[in-house]
């Protein structure tokens, strides 16, 4: 079940990532996109409210495996929260190529209710992820496990992804085309606009076709 | 309508992009091949004549908004040419993950009846490309406006795309392989020899299996 | 035909790179897996022997055409072996972009039974690989021939791609997800831990299913 | 003043960068060292307790700029500690081309008694730094001023810098050859052992000129 | 003799590149500063009024060797200006690796009284261009002539280099930190400014001086 | 003392890197120079025959540490030669930031006489390799010690250092503007040819000096 708000769901589903990026620079001026993000399913987009994980480089003596794991992470990043519908925004801190997780742990997204998620690293088991029916947006696939280089350090925090910076509450929207990060009280807003701008750029779209058939 | 000669039409058809550069290659020395370029609709291949356009680093000082947005530049780019079958190519002269065009934009170049566009930098709306039913190669897709870091500056110039200089009236290739760029007046030759090379080729290939099965 | 031992061909089908590579882990310490390799035929997946062939850097003046040839190197680098189900690596000593094949040599591949290649390298014509039946997995494709840069140099001798060692006789495995390098004699040991590892993960995501929905 | 203990200082004094890099190894298996940081005074060396600062890409609607400033984030860095002899780490959180302060914001250092910093960004105004005469360390010079792309965010977290994680009281040392990140209760070994491999290593080279002179 | 009015000569002395950029960042919002620019000189600073030259991925077919050469697109570059203290801006368009210029070419800069060049390319040479007394800022030394990439193409254009705009008649400011490029009628307005913006700065540093020293 | 034939050392000494290359290009159309090395002493030049070292991907079930370490490679790298001011060549086939020697490693060449080395790859101890009296070019500086990634696999082998293929006998010139490789036969005509380049130049300068003074 989507967090969206459920008058704003077909909204959603009728507007591009462009225009959503239209309608936030509008609003703010701070870069709010991320690019060249893949997935193992392209076509299936997200929208929900951003919880947090971010991500250190490895340091053994300050591990403790209770907490620095993927699993009681994701508990701690959804604690007090609604799960259902959330979007998990995973922070590498500059380790796009090493993995963060892979079918085994994504499959608790699943069964926790989330969207998916949105990662500046790699995921493994692609074909998994697929059957595990989440959303799931990152920098590549990977076949090697996790744990080498960086370890999960902290959950609930501000974290950036692809040069934007995630609250935990903001909305985290992705497509094929990108992701759009969106202050939580501005969602209608942008989602509003967004829906606007398509239309003025259909009907500018149809006028330029007559301009250009008069020459 | 193509701009290729009626009797040329069916031999582009048959070769490859590796014929039509190695067809090149014999007749030039310079690096004449564009790679890793990437489309909405990669089965959309492109050849035409170009129009050209050059994008420089945003200076608000020396903006002239008449002039310096895409659609006037596109008029440039193609006035006293006739834009039917041609292929706008656009120079952001190193700023490859910059956006040059989008949906809107680029319906003008349907309208025109333009083949298609090559660019070295990121389109939006790959969506709506599709739909437009011109080729688009480019080097990637984004989802914010253009206008923040490069402006177009100039039209029917000479330009650098890929590491390859194009002129106004060079031939471009363009399909899922790769680009080539062939000067005006050699499109007949490089064609016909990269005829031959397939043919040539071909022989090769079923005679070297001959071999390999008489080991 | 297959070169993998006949009860372990369902085995190998079965078990994903992940898989593999995990199993690898437990055995050896050093790196053995390869990423971001594509394909023309991406769900060709591939095992088999490695026979090796690497590049250096062109120098006309060392050059015998006789020996440094795509063909006659890759005759050297089956001589002495069955080159049935044999997967050719080519390393181009840190020259990615350069082209080490097309159709035309790729198709004594085809001819000499090899499964197919992994290769840090560009390869020409990935259509007709396509109809050539191999499996081939490298750095991207090109249009311009090769020869301008590098040369084929040795054959049957231990070379690195994608920061791994491979020796003639290793086993390569390669699919969408990444490829995997494994010593000659860990083949059995490697696929039948990676099937009990795929057993034990599935095991463990249906467990975590349950202990989610009690929450 | 130095905030290392004093019969440490003349230790510190005598070993290299890489002996101290060899004893951290043989304690911690994880990445300690740093490498590429440039220096408007190379000469001038570093060691002492990390006090640490966050930077994250600019939200301006986050933004407290009674908070989000150098100046009150250096404040709340140093807070509850003995500034005198500190290091400033700065993670710019991957935007190393970045500015993170100048001169008139470093001079505040030099004010407080600190060390230095090391910072994975650019600093303004190297030729001010050798006057102020603190150590430097940083990704590189540039000319334009901060606050465009990212904002300091918090102060005293766990931080990386390159590749190393930083926790506050983590002791620093960084030379013109490289920095290493020890942990604060092996200061002591770590240099100790450090001075111990300096005079391994020179007794080596000796009965090695021997060896090979009687060849 | 310098083409800067004699009075702002011991002004742009005084002031650092720096404080420049910060002066034209309150006159306008484009990006005006490049960094990473190397010298075989770096304590020799330039500042004059641009001329230009760019150039464009070789064409045999397009090149007319009296036109498309660095001696007479130098002639070019100053034709209907005094040389007398400019500064040669050299854009390769995309090839910083490539050579522009090495101690032959570049002695008719000083034969013609140019103070020096920026390049966002490589010169040759390195040591001649200390005797030849210009400065010169670029993007690192090579050995091999040039030619085999890239042609001079065309003089008194505009260009970009560092990701900056520069048209024939702007100042270009460089030294060791960075350079700044500025509108032909700002100079007086950024210099004066960028003065005052000194004064300030030291001010302030002197007050912090004091504040941090009551804590 | 120096390998070169007697005669030949005055006209090294005289000539720059950027001429001997230009001799080598009338010779040779394959690329034989490398840019971008570093050296602790950048003002000690080479020039001796090479000895050759490779190294590959660590692979454990592979190494013999009897042979595949830095010393008995070194010694396997001169058997047969006198190493007398030889130039060791090291390739690391495409791990540039890994460590293949420190100061302890690297007395063994002053120890042997070798003139030092050319290595694609990092080395430790940059102070301690100014007192060992030998020239060493590298792509820079690092504290960590190697055998982690890499380890030294073969030597007296062709390898490809910066693009260029080195093979045992070659003759290698290194200073501050770059490296060339020289094939064996060629030194005294590279040299020669270089001289008189020199010469040519000095008289192109001053007549060009003439001509613009007359402008």
């Amino acid at each position: 079940m989507s967090a969206v708000p459920a008058d704003l769901v077909p909204v959603a589903e009728a507007v591009s990532c462009s225009a959503i990026c239209d309608a936030m620079m509008r609003l703010h001026g701070h870069r709010a996109h991320v690019t060249d993000l893949v997935s193992p399913v392209p076509d299936r987009w997200l929208l929900g409210p951003a919880v947090t994980m971010q991500f250190l480089p490895l340091r053994a003596d300050l591990l403790d495996t209770a907490r620095h794991d993927f699993s009681p992470m994701l508990d701690a990043a959804v604690a007090g929260t609604d799960p259902e519908g959330a979007v998990l925004v995973v922070s590498s801190w500059g380790h796009p190529d090493q993995p963060v997780a892979g079918g085994k742990k994504l499959s608790r997204l699943r069964n926790l209710g989330l969207a998916g998620l949105v990662a500046d690293a790699r995921l493994r088991d692609f074909e998994e992820v697929v059957d595990l029916g989440i959303g799931a947006w990152c920098r590549g696939e990977t076949v090697r496990q996790g744990g080498h280089e960086i370890m999960p350090w902290a959950a609930g925090v501000p974290v950036a992804v692809g040069g934007v910076t995630v609250v935990p509450g903001d909305w985290v929207y992705a497509d094929r085309s990108g992701a759009v990060v969106i202050p939580e009280g501005d969602l209608r807003a942008v989602l509003e606009e967004a829906a606007a701008i398509e239309e003025r750029d259909a009907a500018a779209v149809a006028r330029m076709a007559q301009e250009d058939a008069r020459r």
